[in-house]
């Protein structure tokens, strides 16, 4: 069998190992760090992944839970066949890649999800008060945003779902980045991490 | 068996749930993810993990590679416990803890590292390059610092060790905090992780 | 004349100049000087400083306009006592304390402002909307704060006043600071300004 | 007389409102003040500021010290007219535009700085040592740099020069920007301000 591209036990894969698509948003890799770490997957974890975009959170989570199942929602039929490209470029196999706007193609997965992650999508209240209803007991929603709009909305949504240990962080990492002959320290893109669970 | 106290795959276990000790330095969770994910460690590492601290390494470390072999090097014999009893209370059995002062203790130690984490110690350059000397080759080397003096030392050293593909992350993250009756935003201290190659 | 102990025409007064009392808040020199960016008075503006703490902000903006006139209201008389001290080492003749509870004491000041300054107070919301209705035409207001709570009411008071030009600054600096003989980064509290203007 | 573009006594002139030319750096709003803080200007004062790029500096210090003298030096002769074009933008008459090489054009000049502000070059440690040596008694410098490199030069140089109250402050602020119709937090550049005396 040849060495997998990504033969680690831990999370963090470089963002360029990743293929792209120009616009799609990707979750880099510090911010994925993050995310992951308030997710706390258990190993039969069942994880929505909502507005996935380039899959790095379908790819992490489903090389760190082999006997979980990730399913990954995207609008856009490129964006979804980017996030297959991808798990199939890290050899992962258990996650199963939904095209449809959230919530209404929701309706159609019948695994209850115990993780859910939403990384984007047209109203994040609406997404994840259709999800929460949906999350088995002892699960958590962990949901992104860069945005003050964003970050009101979940907010608002985890305290009227009464969403219990609610906890906030805010990414702003440096990462040192070669800049022609020099090395510059730039910033990773700032982003909340809004988590909740439903006890 | 009873339940665990952290019955998750993912790494990011809460600052909380570690015995801690007065004026004991802790990594932070979400810096501790930034160095785990930096630390790429396969499913049999052998990783040393000099000036432990209170251990969150150790024990994340430990949980994350049940077939690897983490071996703590700690200078103070309180501090040594604690470890261990951090590792006691998160059930793991993989972390050997040495007392003693790098790097010279580290010449009793008969595996050899594919992974370094160096998180303090009195010359952080010679234990560098002790340890970069042991470490096998594709193995990786981490230290941290959250002083200039440190980031030079290491970079100096990672240079002059010709160590490749080094990259260095500065974490500066925010999180939510409960403060009286009100939640401010505190920020997580800032700490530089760099990383480097044996190839 | 003797020389003053702030001889520059510059704002960014270091921290340990100024008087301080235990437990009193007081803006961060890196933070007061995007605050005072943000004020952008003129050379006879009329600032309302409520909740001005420390009095860090009053200091600064008298000296920077000479000509203007800085109404600092203060809750305590203990620390209205401490921003007449601070002003008094700088020489600022030109900074008059209220003590009482904004807004109710507001109604007693006669000189109408056209910079608002908010770093504190029981109910944001309802000081700036107290205050804009003093405010002059073309004049601004900012408000500070470091909590999830005051960054949503300030932004919905804003909307709700149809201010212009709102603008959100979230400052989060490290600074190298002496701990025993090493120099490490530290983190100066992350804050977020807001700033809005009445047109 | 009409009204200046900018008839405030405060700095923090909006990015926006400055000249540009494309390539050309240009020191952000809020590094900048952060900047301005730390030169701590006379009415009076002399400064020379090497690599002056679009003139943000210039301008910024020109408006604060209508008696003080700003020398511009800027490699490349159309970076040097856009300073002058704004300067003329901001109605700033008391800055003298070098267009040459630093540090060898610096032999030409003849007033002695009190104040220094090295904002490129290429070689930083090469102007820095040159400038301290013309820099007077009780006068100030300040460095920047985004750069790991630019960071130990300026420190080491700082050092070897023996210069006083040597302060590193890390500017890493985010800004709500309007990105179509969202408003998303995205951070100002990270970088680092060195400054000491010469006592």
């Amino acid at each position: 069998m040849p060495e997998s591209i990504w033969s680690y036990v831990t999370p963090g894969i470089p963002d360029e190992l990743f293929e792209r698509l120009p616009g799609i948003p990707m979750s880099k890799c510090e911010t994925r760090l993050l995310i992951i770490g308030q997710l706390r997957l258990r190993a039969n974890s069942v994880l929505w992944d909502i507005g996935a975009g380039t899959g790095t959170i379908p790819v992490e989570t489903g090389l760190l839970c082999p006997n979980g199942k990730i399913l990954a929602i995207e609008r856009d039929e490129d964006v979804a066949g980017l996030i297959v490209k991808n798990c199939r470029k890290f050899n992962v196999n258990n996650v199963e890649v939904t095209v449809g706007s959230a919530p209404e193609c929701l309706h159609n997965i019948a695994d209850k999800p115990d993780r859910i992650c939403i990384e984007g999508g047209r109203s994040v209240s609406e997404i994840l008060e259709y999800c929460w209803e949906h999350l088995q007991i002892e699960g958590r929603a962990i949901a992104t945003t860069n945005s003050l709009e964003g970050l009101y909305a979940i907010s608002a949504s985890f305290a009227m779902l009464q969403a219990r240990n609610v906890e906030v962080v805010q990414s702003s990492v440096n990462r040192l980045e070669t800049r022609g002959n020099r090395q510059v320290f730039a910033a990773v893109s700032p982003m909340f991490i809004i988590s909740g669970e439903k006890l």
